[in-house]
């Protein structure tokens, strides 16, 4: 059986099993992805992110094409063995991973060009954590959302991150409290690869000192119920912004269950951007054997 | 911060944080342990157990005076940070890693002595696992049970293994299926320190070859929901033979959501004793730094 090194690390408690392979000889069966997630038989986390260079990868090509700096790719894996575009909190964390290994030169340590799925992010390095602009996004179609521990379907507006998400806005924090998210939540139409379903209720006052906030829940495709999503946090705010309309700000803070993040949109040449700001830690290493 | 080097191991998916302190030099705080325990944010696991001298402990007096060969003695915490007597699952998972890291002697290796809050236990190994004589039992007083998803309130058989459990018996797999045990089951009358509560409905047919089978669904004091608990798997069966009268064998195979485990009653000079069977994993090592 092949050893594995790795280290555990977190984002607002969506957490991850990363580790290195840089020359791309190490590409994990969803098996045995699914095995390194298990919380009881396994490690235990949302996801796996394989630390690994653009140019190991076919994925790679367009990545180093639109920004040759971009050395490393995040190579995001959910907890169900399926691969995934993007992560808000991983791409954090993985950051976070690269700088204390010592794989990227000093230089990049400050913006930092990352290849994903979904095209190249820069991830900042800052004082209390870590951000990342998410990019352009957009408002996508309406959904009748059901879930259990909703009473009556209601309306979700989808937004793409580069992935998919689909926003519904609750009363009160009794109902989001309520609500059981481990059963993903029934959408209709039925996007053709799913999405992730984000859950909101906003903060009593909305605003305050110019910043909204608001309260999350999240079902995360292929991960069940997660303590926090970052591009899910993102679309949070993005889709309350829309609801509000005119007054409303372009700072946000969004409490999940794992903690809370910030949320910032602004204007670039190529459109609006909307950023990521949070926490990233690295809580453990170790060596496991892989199941072949 | 400390640094602590642990392995990470299960039986039938019961979890623990297991690491070697053999003069007793390393007390966890509640807080590092239920830190240790957290699946996200932490390593994540059902309990800590602590490998340690049996004479480094002020409980280790007592095991010495009944078994002096006890060298080892099982320092088991639940996830809430709260010590624990015994742990079924947890006691093979111990055996495996005393021989696995060489820390016993080999003429211990098939017969081993593990002192534990609830007496010195005897683990043998075998081809598939370990088997431990839980020692002597009782029956208790019988409780008034209520839990999520039970639309009434059901008696339930208490049984004293060392450490506390209340056994109720539901009629169908659609019932035990049905249950919300991550809060606490509702006790009449409350114990004064709480008890596991085991769930358990028969198999179809429940005696086969001669071994009476039944699947359970437990809640364990001071962890929640687990996918299995060695005692819980033991009073089970006890509490079924004990319901079922005349003609129930003395052979049980208990189904858990984690695997299957294997219940033996037998007698002994002492009274009869009751052993349980089933396999134990090392998974991973590691190494973390403490909390202060």
């Amino acid at each position: 059986m092949p050893s594995l090194t790795f280290t555990k690390g977190h984002g607002t408690g969506n957490d991850f099993v990363l580790f290195t392979d840089p020359d791309g000889e190490l590409t994990l069966t969803p098996e045995q992805i699914t095995f390194l997630c298990d919380r009881h038989f396994g490690i235990g986390a949302d996801g796996v992110i394989r630390a690994v260079r653009s140019r190991a990868l076919p994925e790679g090509a367009s990545v180093l094409a639109e920004e040759p700096a971009a050395e490393w790719f995040m190579d995001y894996w959910n907890a169900d063995g399926t691969p995934a575009e993007m992560c808000g909190n991983g791409i954090r964390v993985y950051a976070h991973y690269l700088i204390t290994e010592g794989l990227v030169t000093p230089e990049r340590r400050d913006t930092l060009p990352i290849g994903t799925r979904a095209g190249v992010k820069d991830v900042l390095a800052g004082v209390s954590g870590y951000t990342v602009d998410l990019g352009r996004w957009r408002l996508t179609e309406e959904f009748l959302v059901a879930a259990r521990g909703l009473h009556v379907p209601r309306p979700g507006q989808g937004i793409d991150l580069g992935n998919p998400h689909v926003v519904t806005a609750l009363a009160a924090d009794a109902k989001l409290d309520g609500l059981e998210l481990n059963d993903a939540p029934t959408l209709d139409p039925a996007p053709e690869s799913g999405a992730n379903v984000e859950f909101v209720v906003p903060e009593e006052p909305l605003i305050k000192d110019g910043v909204a906030r608001i309260r999350m829940r999240v079902h995360e495709r292929g991960s069940g119920e997660t303590l926090s999503c970052g591009t899910g946090t993102a679309a949070a705010a993005l889709a309350f912004r829309y609801w509000g309309g005119e007054g409303m700000p372009n700072h946000w803070s969004v409490e999940v269950p794992g903690g809370r993040l910030a949320v910032r949109m602004f204007p670039t040449e190529e459109g609006e951007h909307v950023s990521l700001s949070g926490p990233a830690e690295l809580v453990y290493r170790g060596t496991i054997e892989l199941p072949e």
